[in-house]
This record gives C-alpha cells, structure tokens and sequence, in this order.
C-alpha cells in the first residue's frame, strides 16, 4: 500500500506541487483543509507524513505551521526540508485571451505577489480574492465567464485550464521552503546518520531568567560550543502581545556531543523547550529523493 | 486644514477602526489600496502621517509593513504605537437571519481566525475568500443574497448592515499593534521628550562577521549596556532563503546616551542599520490622545 502523504489542499496548491517534487516513489496524496489539519494528520495517524510549507522568502514564516508544531503536535517530527519555487501563473480556461479578462481571482497573497505584472498588463481587470490559489483556478477553469487567476502550472493542469503567461512575480527570488513530517519514532524521508550535514530545528520559549540580557544568554548555549544558527525567529505565544516563542535551526543533529550539552544548557533558562526534529540539511548535496 | 492621515482601505478596515481609536482631533482619513501604498504615502507627503499594522498577537509581524519601512520608506519614522483589539463580528444586510447564511466572505486570515465558531454555528455555510474583511462587508451589504461577512463593528456601520454575532474570534488575546509614521523631522502625535518610558524601534542587517556568535555579538552590544530588547523579529531580506533582516526594539529614546553608545557599535558590525523611530512606550501612561 502507497504510503499516505498529506498535503494543504485543494488539489493544485503549492503544497501538493512541492510534494509531487520531492515524494519518494508512488504516495496517496491526501488534501486537508488548513494547514493545522495537514500537521495534525500526522499527529493523530490520520496519514504516516505530511509536507508543509514552514518559511518563504518574501512573506517570512508560515504562523501556521510553526504555531502547531509549537503547539498540539507534540509527537511530530521534522524528516527532511525542500525548497520550491513559487511560480506564479496567469491561468484561464481555453478559449480566454488574457486582454479579455475582466476579473482576476487569487488567494491575496499571490495577487499582491504580482501586483506589478496585474497592474500594467491587466490594467481594467478586477482583482477578486479567494480562499487559496488551487481554488481560483478551480473557480475559473468551471466559469463561463471571461475570469483569470494567479496560481501554480499544476493548478492549471489539474483543471484543465490554459496557462496564459508563466512566471508573473514581480519578484524573482519567491519560493517557499516546505518540510516533510513524520510522527517521532517513525521513519521519515532519509535516515540522518547517512547523510554529513544535518540540521536541528528546536523552538523554546520562556525566559527563566527576564535581564535584559535573557535572549543573548540562550543563544551564547550555541555560539561558545561554535554551532552556528542558520535561522531564527521569533513568534507571538499567542497569549498577549509581548511574549514571544522562539524558533531555531541549527547545525548539527541532536545527537550530537555539542548540541546535546547546548540544548541541556537551554532546558535550564527556559520554560519550555522542544526539538522539532534533525534532518538533512540542503545544500549538501541530500535532496529529497 | 484637518491633517491627512493615511490608512489601509476600503473604509471599514480595523486600520481605520484604530485611526479613530487613536485620532488626535479631526482628521481627513485618506484610504489605501496596499500597506506599501499606505506607507509611502507619508515618504512621497501625499499625507501628513498614516497608520499601519505592525505586528498581530496570533499572526505575527505584518510583513508588508516592517519591508516597507527597512525599504523604500528611507525618511518615514514611527512617532507613536497603539495596541486595537481585532474583534470580529458575523455581519449581513438587514432582514437576514444568521441559519439562512449560505455564504460567509472574508479575508481568509478573519475566517481563519473564527474558523471554530463558523464550523459550530454554519456549519452549512460556504466560506468564499475576499480581499479584505472590508470589502466583504461592502458586498454583502449591497447583495440581494442571504450572505454573511466577517469583518468589524466599523464595517458594519459604515455599509448599513447589522452585526449578528460580536466578537466570534475563536482567541481572546486576539489584537493588532498598529504604529502612527510621519516623515523624519516633521512632528508627529507625541513630543518624545515629554514622556518618561520611550522605545526605540530600529532595523539591521549583513553581518560584518559571519562567525556562528555573530547575532549574539550584536544583541550583547544592547544587554552589556543593560538596554532591554522588548521584540526581537527576523524577517527574509528578500533575495534568498537564509538571509535576514532583524527587527528590534529596545527601551530608551535613541538620543539617551547608552542607546546612543549601542547603536554605535552596531553600526560597525552591521551592513546596514536603520533607526525607525523613538517614540511613546505603550504601558508608560501614555496612550495616544
């Protein structure tokens, strides 16, 4: 039986692009309505993995993602992470030139992606929002009428829409980092003690200790033991404006000598503190299969 | 003349909700397409000031503003913070009774936001994306159809429709900090120097050392000096993934001699640092008038 992969759907989002790219083998790809569903799928067994957008290089982190992993999915780990570009379509169904187009559907997000292009190539055309990019298209490969949208080529395919002009960003460097999960314990995408370079995503949050100098003390856990921080990010908890979670990934696997005495150091500053997985770092040379 | 204010339009939004909360007087209230439009406004003197969305307890920082600021917006300063509660209301047209709702328009980050309450109580209801919880309102106000919004109080009134439901955020805590910008040098709401606790807020990035302790270094210029961080927040510079700008506030006004001495220092470890402004702390007894 294909394994069961979860994905933010529908059919022809982003997500399911990146899966598609990184999936090892034949998968049962399975849409879930929001973000936290397709982590929480994991948690509850509902599917053995799921893949999620975590970060894009124009909008920052994805809150969704980072909050349930913070949050309720206690038990799911990190397995492997991709990088995707996002390449925003202008898609109609057959028969629909684009300076005919008298609205343009999107998820806000990928309208104001291609603000630039809408604005001097569609200048009349009406900029209309909807729920998620896979279900403009949708929406517009269904409709009679002279409708656009703005999504991914895959979209476009799924429902036998036209791609009319292909990679419409107004910024080049847009694409989305998106991680596999699995459930702790269970085998993910790769097994990390092949591979040489690995990185650890933890997020703690906290202080034990509120000087002003709090932060910079956790963070020196790393630094004096040379592990270098490849990201971090802070979050609202989500209690009160003010108090923050803070998300990091880091060099090296958990396992390792330096990085478990670093993260022994940090159970002893903060309130909380929670390793979210370790998994083949990109760039050397470990793509997902 | 009434000074012109800028905010994110159409009318209804919880940015002119917060304008109005925070207004000192009578103001001309100027809408915007776009945070970056509402932002710039202020650097090209279209407006006086503008009020933006800065940072969300459940959703984070507001991206569009915080690039806007650390880019094009060179001259722009914050001149005063306020913190609005996001209260989200299920609203329609007069006559429409809340079990007849067979459509639900939103942004999709308000439907997110109430997504507990809307499967509770509709659970029938389909729930249609928009591009702003404004124009939802403004829609549905103006259909024939038995249709739902979810947007604010403001919304409601200014389009004629009823509130049916107040308050179905699905999170108590949920409340945006919204920040007054004038142009450098021009006055803005509040003399800095009157008030007794003053925040500087400032931007920074390129690390000078890319040694792992280099985020450290930079923080410990502020916590040697027993400066407070009150938020520290990455944001992708936009180029790439792994690169990142930092978003910092700190307690003092930029002219106090130690923040003076901080800010120094960093600007030899850094590429690029900018100060976005000193201004009011909220907490210190100084709401805006």
């Amino acid at each position: 039986m294909p394994s069961r992969v979860g994905y933010l759907g529908p059919a022809g989002t982003y997500a399911e692009e990146a899966l598609r790219a990184s999936a090892p083998g034949v998968v049962d790809e399975i849409p879930f309505a929001t973000v936290y569903e397709t982590v929480m799928a994991v948690q509850d067994e509902a599917v053995e993995q799921s893949v999620v957008p975590i970060e894009n290089s124009l909008e920052g982190g994805v809150g969704a993602t980072l909050d349930a992993l913070a949050g309720d999915a206690k038990d799911v780990r990190i397995t492997a992470e991709l990088v995707h570009p996002i390449r925003h379509c202008l898609i109609a169904r057959e028969g629909v030139e684009p300076d005919r187009l008298e609205r343009v559907l999107s998820h806000p997000q990928a309208t104001a992606q291609s603000a630039r292009f809408l604005r001097e190539r569609l200048p009349r055309a009406e900029l209309v929002g909807a729920a998620s990019t896979a279900e403009a298209v949708q929406l517009v490969a269904g409709s009679p009428e002279p409708w656009g949208a703005v999504g991914s080529r895959l979209a476009a395919e799924l429902y036998g829409a036209r791609v009319l002009v292909a990679d419409i960003s107004d910024h080049d460097a847009n694409a989305t980092r998106f991680v596999w999960l699995a459930r702790a314990g269970e085998a993910g995408l790769h097994d990390v003690l092949d591979v040489r370079s690995v990185k650890t995503s933890v997020v703690f949050w906290g202080f034990n200790d509120d000087s002003p100098g709090a932060l910079v003390d956790v963070l020196r856990e790393f630094s004096d033991r040379a592990i270098n921080l490849t990201k971090i990010e802070s979050r609202p908890r989500r209690v009160h404006l003010g108090h923050y979670m803070f998300f990091a990934d880091l060099e090296g696997a958990a396992g390792r000598e330096s990085v478990q005495a670093a993260l022994a150091a940090l159970e002893g500053r903060v309130e909380t503190l929670r390793v979210l997985g370790s998994y083949p770092a990109l760039g050397a040379g470990v793509a997902p299969a």
